[in-house]
């Protein structure tokens, strides 16, 4: 039997694609970091691309039009977050069966038009195109003041404090209510469901850690565990995370049950930073997150010395937790969490 | 009923979505133009994005997955070319459905690279995602010299010739061979079909272009008539083509049939640039183009007064001939060429 991609999984295939693909050796990075960057006159620009596609990243019966839009942009402007840089503009291509009604487009883009005024990120152009399937595809261009002053993953050193902005499993919990068809207008519900449906890209936060002095960070897209994962991997490090330090929303017990620890470290879809630092770097990018960007910061782990890219979950007596959920996979390697898969 | 997109179609949806989106006004030229035009330090950056959509835009029984990547990053090469622009690099979403072989993405990156290393275009950055449909979208950043220096649909002037790069109609032959399910390696008919799967974007012919002083040019994607419509309404002009003068290969009538000048100035994707400038100038650029691009070039018709947008396409005899198919309409208003529609 031929090898398809769900023998091999997304992360085997992005191995392979990198083999094949031109590049350039300035400007590879993106296959590591969340953008990719290079020097274009005196500036230097980051850029990002990310799809959305029906009955994968959402369903029409869970997502508004609005919704869709919002995060199509969000996804993307999260990667500009994590490398703290600044988004310019967006463009945008909406792949759609002609059948949809024209009022939900006008939403589609009324909802990106939200986040896109909020962070600056004009629409400079884009494509429409029939299909089967709805699926947006948006690229943001940004720009960081100059090539050191950005969030890498490769940067991380033994000793490095570890920490995240925000909660985590909020968007997860979101994802479980909407699948069980809870679609509740009140808190602490409705906070679930707007994190899954509307995550606010961390843009303010990711230029107060590159203030502060942080180089080291991403993220949180697949979950923190197989994030972290992709950090360590990149560093030649080992992370640890403590997991009664993981920062999760004061309800979430509620809907994710007693399990909702381990889940909120594995559960994607949160688009907090993840980013590590030592000691007093840590310090004062916990006070400029708070002060600058009014972002709370949780201290849940370290970088420690052993075999690159293995991480560790620990419980309050120290014991390793295993976990075994590690994360999103598009081509269903492991177990998969969002729509669709 | 409400109103779906079929109703109004692609052109309707792009006026619909200009009331919407946020944008701004210094950046939101891509709307008309081919692409987004902006100021990133002392440089000028302009950016496109294009989907290619399987049983769309291809099949996966007539293109194979070298064309399809090939393609993917040509036809927005192609909008870099209409602006008079230089690639600076691409983006690359795929979404594939997990039963694809890998032999098949790598050839898609094979394909895709071999047009990137030709044009110095590297690939920098990616999303892959599963789908239920292939879908590939590109997006390419590159930078002009000056805001000046760049070719835009809205500088015709009455008086002004039009003219055309290469030869119209044959990405429509082979696309006509290819739906037959000829799929000829021998001449003429592999050279229709190499039109279709393989366009090449006229990069050089786009520069050589400003250099000649050219300021009002666009590339033929959707049809010349249709896209010299766009040109006109731009500009607040009309066109007038001379049905004879139209350059088509000279075995295009073998495919075709005995209308292929009417389709070879309607059918699509040929990817040719299409420019209008006053006597002199087009002399030069002409040259220009000859020696600078090794590109043949036609004076096809004339700028001239009249309704905004209106194209009127004149036989031999002067008269005015109906041309009812005007390009491609995604939602399918109006009579459709691509594949799937």
């Amino acid at each position: 039997m031929a090898e398809t991609l769900a023998d091999i999984g997304e992360f085997g295939l992005i191995a392979r694609i990198a083999n094949e693909a031109h590049t350039s050796p300035e400007m590879a990075l993106a296959l590591q970091d969340d953008a990719a960057l290079w020097q274009q006159g005196n500036s230097w620009l980051i850029a990002t691309t990310d799809a959305l596609v029906e009955d994968v990243d959402f369903r029409l019966c869970t997502f508004g039009w609005e919704d869709i839009g919002w995060k199509a942009l969000a996804v993307n402007l999260s990667d500009i977050a994590a490398m703290g840089g600044t988004a310019r503009c967006a463009l945008v291509t909406l792949c759609l069966p002609a059948g949809i009604q024209v009022a939900a487009v006008t939403a589609f883009y009324r909802g990106m038009s939200l986040l896109a005024e909020e962070t600056q990120t004009p629409i400079v152009g884009g494509d429409l195109s029939s299909s089967a399937q709805v699926m947006a595809n948006v690229t943001v261009i940004g720009e960081v003041e100059d090539r050191d002053r950005v969030l890498r993953r490769s940067t991380a050193r033994p000793g490095d404090l570890l920490a995240v902005t925000g909660t985590l499993g909020s968007a997860g919990a979101g994802f479980a209510l909407l699948e069980q068809g809870t679609f509740a207008k009140a808190a602490p519900e409705a906070r679930f469901i707007a994190a899954q449906r509307r995550p606010e890209p961390r843009l303010r936060g990711g230029r107060a850690l590159i203030e502060a002095g942080v180089r080291c960070g991403m993220d949180i897209s697949d979950g923190l565990v197989a994030d972290l994962q992709k950090l360590c991997n990149a560093s030649g490090v080992a992370g640890e995370v403590l997991l009664h330090s993981v920062p999760t929303d004061p309800a979430i017990r509620e809907v994710l049950g007693d399990s909702y620890r381990t889940k909120a470290v594995t559960s994607g879809e949160d688009f907090e930073l993840l980013f590590a630092a030592p000691r007093e770097t840590m310090r004062r990018a916990r006070k400029y997150l708070q002060d600058r960007a009014q972002l709370q910061s949780t201290v849940i782990g370290a970088i420690v010395p052993g075999r690159s890219g293995s991480v560790t979950v620990r419980d309050e007596q120290g014991r390793a937790v295993p976990v075994t959920k590690q994360g999103f996979d598009h081509f269903g390697v492991g177990e998969n969490t969002r729509a669709g898969e």
